[in-house]
């Protein structure tokens, strides 16, 4: 049935977010020849990671795209439509707006929010995190009239959502938390207790250790109520507990699915069809620790499967050592950074560890314009020296200093590595050269894994 | 005459400046039982990299020191005094408060100001930059008087001491610099345009490829006349051409000296006497990239030599890789960072390179507070596919971004590497993930480099 369509590229990206425009930029970068079109279903994609910031600090939906500029620059055709199903035989995909021939295949389908099986999850006035530009409007008129706001979940998009819904000043927030502190996935406890105080000083109620049962209501979402009995008053509720891949097009042309929910890929990123490619949040991802399956989705992992995937089209040239887990978030003055493993998940997975922590101001001396404190701990693994995890916590410096700790803990250094690492200083822009943190902390660590030798020893 | 040293230590540190002071942490950190005595001649320290901004920001000599509280949190004794002699074979230290023993010495006796042959350069009112807060007090009060103030060398010193005065508003501010631009051995071209730009707009004057024939005045100075006949009105005129080491000391004791002019250190700085290390500004400085003598004098090397050697004093642990030159500088809202290796200098040396550049906002969208417009470049060798330079210049990102470059520099990581880097990324603050700098400059210059590649064989 090949000749039956119209029209056929060298390369099919589906999906138009972070993962599957750069997947598209990294094949015209690669490959300049080739004929490639991404095809989407929506009209205008969202900035993920700046979903929250909608609602407080930027305004509008609109004010928070991806620029169809960037496909526009890199000459990549792009086609709003949705793809109905893979022909992998005849190398074809069917859309909404016909077929499209395919020599190699990229799915990059992103995920959507969960829906946790609470009664009540389907009233009025429920919202799960689309990365839809409608639904974001819609969500945004409902919290013009809401007063009473509970968001379900204290990841980093509860947190990021409280507070910006918080900025409008006259709602009464809170957030509801399984675990025992927000952000223990991805924090230690002393950071989690960091955030967790000033989202209360900022007048945000912070629920842990406490379970939704149902959400209560008549036709409209009325109050959320916990395991235990206690009621909290909502008239609005946001879902904020995670997401799962959508590999229900990969699946049905018989992809192979992992384990953990994701279209299984292998380190180059090929999909069990040796002509699909496959990145981001619709994939199943791999630790860097260990090689288990990961849950964690999130931008800066799908644009590294992307330029893996892109780059590999026509001939293998790039692998994939596993996520790390590096990111970020920010309320107010506030950030926090993470890269590798915390504490506690290190010593989970078996790890016997090192960990120093250093606090001191960004800037030298601390009176100079911008200083923020800043609190940094590095997580070394005792037998190797090496370092596994960091966590930060302090001003606009945590982005870029989350991302040294990153490139230390990718190119595996060891504590002697980091400890005469060569960093640049400067008073309006950094730590001092004595107090950096970095290089502080290794310092510390490595007496504390001397004395860990010695005693194993 | 062991017998008439009234006090022995340990380890004896020469200097209280930021080598010095590492050295002594760092030898307390590893050898916690040693006893170690810092000796320095000034009563109070300046921290090296913020004297500009006392000029401005901070106001006052006494805002702007090294805390002794650093020391004293650390155990470390210190004494005030200078040191006149060493005697290496009954390893004492003569001062002018008597003498005291070692076991071991670290020679951390820093840098002093060049002082041009240039005629009139002695008259009142021309500043070498001393790092001594009597000096500085000096010349702050005589700022007070100034009306034309003339900064011989466009380096950062020269720069930031230019914008730093210029904040008080009533000056009229010139700086001569020999080379064509300022800035120059650390920046290729189109980022010193970008400092020189701003300097002007501020109402800064900049005098490039202009050399200093003569100080002009009576006593004191009143005009710099340079090659070519014009005069600049001047009744204030700053050096910032750069430093000496201070190798007096141990000259005298018979150390060996290096052709740069500085004591000479192995890997391990270790002097000539292997009882006797030396750190920071007072030693030759052997570059990364080929290993000759490097004339770079950063506090961050410093540093990183005070780690090197206060470790090694009981066993060599640690050595040096050569200095790699990472530092930043910044004016008002501009900062520009450099590590590694100028695609000019590169050239220089021999190698063949391929660059790439990426200009966009260090936040998502660009419409986030504290975005500023960025812009980097890479400079990678065509051979090894290895990172060997990095530029940035944008807001206050660009200290911990030049951070991240110079650890993949120290690393060698390849194009490839940096390509795939695992990065963190946040609306409030980083670079989107399409858009981070440094994984699409890899990117993009991992397609020049195949290009390169090609044409050579």
């Amino acid at each position: 049935m090949k000749n039956d369509v119209a029209e056929r590229c060298d390369v099919v990206v589906v999906g138009g977010s972070a993962a599957g425009v750069t997947a598209a930029i990294t094949v015209r970068r690669h490959y300049p020849s080739k004929k490639v079109l991404l095809i989407r279903k929506e009209e205008k994609v969202p900035i993920p990671c700046g979903i929250p910031y909608i609602f407080g600090t930027l305004g509008s939906p609109e004010k928070n795209l991806i620029p169809d500029a960037l496909l526009e620059t890199n000459k990549i055709d792009f086609r709003i439509a949705t793809v109905t199903s893979i022909d992998r035989a005849a190398k074809t995909v069917s859309t909404t707006a016909g077929s499209v021939g395919y020599d190699r295949l990229i799915l990059a389908t992103g995920s959507s929010p969960i829906r946790p099986r609470i009664p009540g999850v389907d009233l009025e006035g429920v919202f799960p995190i689309e990365k839809d530009v409608a639904c974001l409007h819609q969500l945004q008129d409902d919290l013009g009239h809401a007063k009473h706001i509970v968001i379900i979940g204290g990841g980093f998009i509860g947190i990021e959502f409280a507070d910006e819904i918080n900025k409008a000043g006259d709602k009464k927030i809170t957030v509801v938390e399984m675990a025992p502190r927000c952000l223990s996935l991805a924090y230690d406890d002393e950071f989690c207790v960091d955030m967790e105080e000033l989202l209360k000083s900022r007048g945000i109620e912070i629920r842990t250790s406490s379970l939704v049962e149902e959400i209560e209501g008549n036709g409209r979402v009325r109050c959320v109520r916990l395991r235990g009995g206690s009621k909290i008053d909502a008239d609005l509720v946001i879902l904020g507990i995670g997401s799962k891949a959508n590999v229900e097009l990969g699946r049905d042309a018989g992809l192979r699915v992992g384990d953990s929910g994701g279209l299984s890929v292998d380190r180059t990123m090929r999909t069990s069809d040796p002509s699909i490619f496959a990145c981001g949040d619709c994939t199943e991802k791999i630790s860097f620790f260990g090689g288990r399956p990961s849950y964690l989705k999130l931008a800066s992992i799908a644009e590294l499967e992307a330029r893996i995937a892109g780059a590999n089209l026509f001939g293998i040239r790039r692998e994939s050592d596993g996520t790390l887990g590096v990111w970020c978030t920010a309320v107010g003055p506030l950030a926090l950074g993470t890269a590798g493993l915390t504490e506690v998940a290190a010593k989970e997975l078996g790890y016997q560890v090192v960990c120093a922590s250093v606090e001191g101001p960004n800037r030298h001396p601390g009176t100079m314009p911008g200083a923020a404190p800043t609190k940094l701990k590095l997580v070394f693994e005792v037998h190797s020296n090496v370092l596994i995890g960091g966590q930060i916590r302090g001003g606009d410096s945590v982005g870029e200093m989350t991302n040294i700790v990153a490139a230390c803990i990718q190119k595996r250094m060891t504590v002697e590595d980091i400890a005469t690492f060569q960093m640049g200083t400067h008073p309006a822009l950094t730590a001092s050269p004595i107090a950096y943190h970095i290089v502080n902390a290794a310092e510390i660590a490595s007496q504390s894994l001397i004395c860990a030798e010695h005693a194993r020893t």
